[in-house]
C-alpha cells in the first residue's frame, strides 16, 4: 500500500464536519418541508447512483417512520418514453449531488408538469435542480474532489433523516445532532480490523454485499465504491433477494459483506444470513451488528453507536474507508477511477 | 458440454405453450382487472426474485403505456416494521410463482389491511397468494422442476401484459397473441452464435448484464439466472447506473452483456453504450437490438421479432438458453444450483 494520503480518505474524515454543518442548515427548514407536504400523501425519489442509495434510505425511513409510501421512480418512464401520469398527492424528492445531472434535471420538470411537488436535494445551491425545485434543500458538504462520492452521500442521508423528521416521524432530532460526534470515534478507532479485511479482499474477484431495511441502503452504496473504485465485481443485494437464486454465486472465492445496525429488527435476519453464508463455505466480512453479527463473521469492524434509524449515516464510513485501503492496495488511484467523471450525465 | 438434455432446456421450450394457455386464461379476465382497478390510481408491485425482475417489467410498461405511477413495494416495511400506510387508491400486484412465499403472502395481506385492492400472479391456482387476493391471475405455466424460473417467469409477463391493457394501455392485443408463435421462431434458430457466446464466457468470473427501460427487466433476468445457475459475478445495472460508477468495473477480462429490443426509445442509447463498453476494452455480447446493436457487439444473437412493449417476453429466452449452456459447459448441473430450493422462504 502507498502512503500518500488520497483526497479520498480526506474527504471521508470531513464527514462529521459535513454532517453537522448541513444539519444546521437544514433542521431550521423543517417547517417549510412540513408545509410543502401538507398537501401530499406519498414520496417519490428521482435519482441515480450513490443518490438512488441514498434515496433508498430514504424510501425505508420514511415508510418505516413516517408512514407514508416513498418508492423510487424509474426516470427513463420520463425522460425516454415521455409518459404523462397523473402525480398530484406526490412529493417529488430529487437528489443529485452536482444538481446538474440532466437526467435528473429533466424527471424532475417532469413530475412538477405532472402534478407533484417537488423537493430537491444537493450540494450545489446554484444548480438547476437547486433552481427548479419547489423546495431547495441544500447539503454543506462543501467541495467534493474524488470521484467516489463520500461526504456528499452522508450530507444527503443528513437531508434525508431531516426530512423524515419534517414529515412527522416520531424520532428524536436530538440522535440526529449526534451523528457527527459518533463518525468522528469511528475515524478515531485503530484500524487494523480494518486492514485485516482489505488484505483478504487482496485477489479476491467478485463478493456479495448484503444488508436489510434501513441498512440495505448501506449494502448498495457499499457495492458501489466497490465496484468503481476497486473494479471488484460487488453485488449489492437485499437479505431476500440474496436467498432467493444469488446465494447459489458465494463460495470459497467469493465472501460476503455484511452491513447491520446494532439494534432493530432486521439484526436478527442478517445473522442468520451470516451463518448460511458460513455455511455454504464463504468467507464473511461483517460492519456493525454488534455482538451478534460479529461472532458469526469471519472477521468484523463494529459500526457506529447510532439507532438503527440513523445507523447508515456511520455504517457506510468503514465501507468507504475499506474500499479506498483495498483501491490503493491493488495499486489503483482511489480519487480518479477508469472511465468515470466527477459529474455523470445521462440523459 | 454433456449432452443430456436439462430440465431447464425442456421447459425453456414449453414457454410459447405455456404463453399459449395462460393468455388463453387471462384475456377474457381483462373487465374484471378493469373493474377492480377502478378506484385506483397506482400500482404497487410485491415480489421477490425473479418474480422482482417480472414486476420491474410490469412496472415501466404500466408507467409508459397504460399512465399510471407504478412502482415496487419494500416487503420488509411490512414484515420487519410493521409500518401502517395509507395505501387507499394503490392497486398491489403481488407476484409469487409458488404462491407460497410467506415474505410476499405476508406482504400482500398487508397491503390490503392499509386499504389497497390486491391481485394475486401466481402459478398455483390453490397457494395462498391466489386465495387471499382480490383477484387471482393465474398463469398456466404447468409443473417447472429447474430451480432456475424459465417457463413460470415469462408467463408472469404475459399476465402483465394483459394487466397494462386491462388498465386501458392502447396498445394491440393482436401482438400479444403473436408471442408464442414469436418465441417458437427464437427457439428454431440454429445455435451457433449463442455457442460462440458462451465460448467466451467459460473461465469468465464477472460480467455487466445491462438494458434500459422495459427492457431493463430482462438485463435483471438474465443477471439472475448467471448467477444462480453459473455462479457468474453477473451485474444486472440498468444503462444509467452503470454510468453512474460501475463503468469501471468492465474491462478485457469483464464482458457486458446488452440487451434491446429492435426498435423503441431506449436502443439508440444501448448501442451507445455498447460503443463506450468497447472503447473501455470490454468484450460486449449482444441479445436483440436489431443490426444496430449486433454491429456495435463482438458477437450478438438477434432477438424477438416482436414489438418493444413485448420485446421482454422473448429477449430472455436467448438469455436463458446462454445460461443452461454455460452452466452445463462449466460442469454445473442446471436444474439444481447449489444452495438453493424451488420455494424460497424469505420472512
Amino acid at each position: 500500500m502507498t502512503s500518500r494520503p488520497s483526497v479520498m480518505s480526506q474527504e471521508i474524515a470531513e464527514q462529521p464536519a459535513a454532517i453537522h454543518a448541513t444539519l444546521e442548515e437544514l433542521l431550521p427548514r423543517s417547517a417549510e418541508i412540513a408545509a410543502l407536504a401538507r398537501t401530499t400523501r406519498q414520496v417519490l425519489f428521482i435519482a441515480r447512483g450513490s443518490s438512488d442509495n441514498a434515496a433508498v434510505y430514504g424510501g425505508y425511513l420514511v415508510q418505516a417512520h413516517a408512514a407514508r409510501l416513498a418508492t423510487l421512480a424509474s426516470p427513463s418512464v420520463a425522460t425516454s418514453y415521455g409518459a404523462r401520469l397523473d402525480l398530484s398527492g406526490v412529493l417529488a424528492v430529487a437528489l443529485s449531488q452536482s444538481g446538474r445531472t440532466e437526467e435528473i434535471v429533466a424527471t424532475m420538470r417532469w413530475a412538477a408538469e405532472c402534478g407533484a411537488r417537488t423537493i430537491g436535494i444537493t450540494n450545489e445551491a446554484d444548480s438547476p435542480v437547486a433552481r427548479l425545485a419547489d423546495l431547495a434543500l441544500v447539503t454543506r458538504a462543501g467541495d467534493e474532489v474524488a470521484v467516489p462520492a463520500t461526504k456528499t452521500y452522508t450530507t444527503q442521508l443528513a437531508a434525508l433523516a431531516v426530512l423524515a423528521l419534517a414529515l412527522g416521524a416520531p424520532l428524536d432530532a436530538g440522535e440526529l445532532r449526534e451523528v457527527p460526534a459518533a463518525i468522528e470515534r469511528l475515524l478515531a478507532r485503530p484500524e487494523d480490523r480494518l486492514d485485516a479485511i482489505v488484505e483478504r479482499l487482496v485477489g479476491v474477484h467478485g463478493a456479495v454485499v448484503s444488508g436489510r431495511g434501513l441498512a440495505f441502503s448501506t449494502a448498495l452504496e457499499a457495492a458501489l465504491k466497490l465496484k468503481e473504485a476497486c473494479y471488484l465485481h460487488a453485488m449489492g443485494l437485499s437479505y431476500a433477494d440474496l436467498l432467493h437464486g444469488p446465494i447459489a454465486v458465494v463460495d470459497a472465492a467469493t465472501p460476503a459483506l455484511l452491513v447491520a445496525a446494532d439494534s432493530g429488527p432486521t439484526l436478527s435476519g442478517t445473522v442468520a444470513l451470516a451463518e448460511r453464508v458460513a455455511a455454504a463455505g464463504a468467507p464473511v466480512y461483517g460492519i456493525g451488528g454488534g455482538a451478534a453479527l460479529a461472532g458469526a463473521c469471519d472477521l468484523a469492524v463494529p459500526g457506529p453507536d447510532l439507532p438503527e434509524w440513523l445507523a447508515p449515516l456511520g455504517l457506510i464510513v468503514p465501507a468507504q474507508q475499506l474500499t479506498e485501503r483495498l483501491a490503493r492496495g491493488l495499486g489503483h488511484d482511489p480519487d480518479r477511477p477508469r472511465g468515470l467523471g466527477k459529474v455523470t450525465q445521462t440523459s
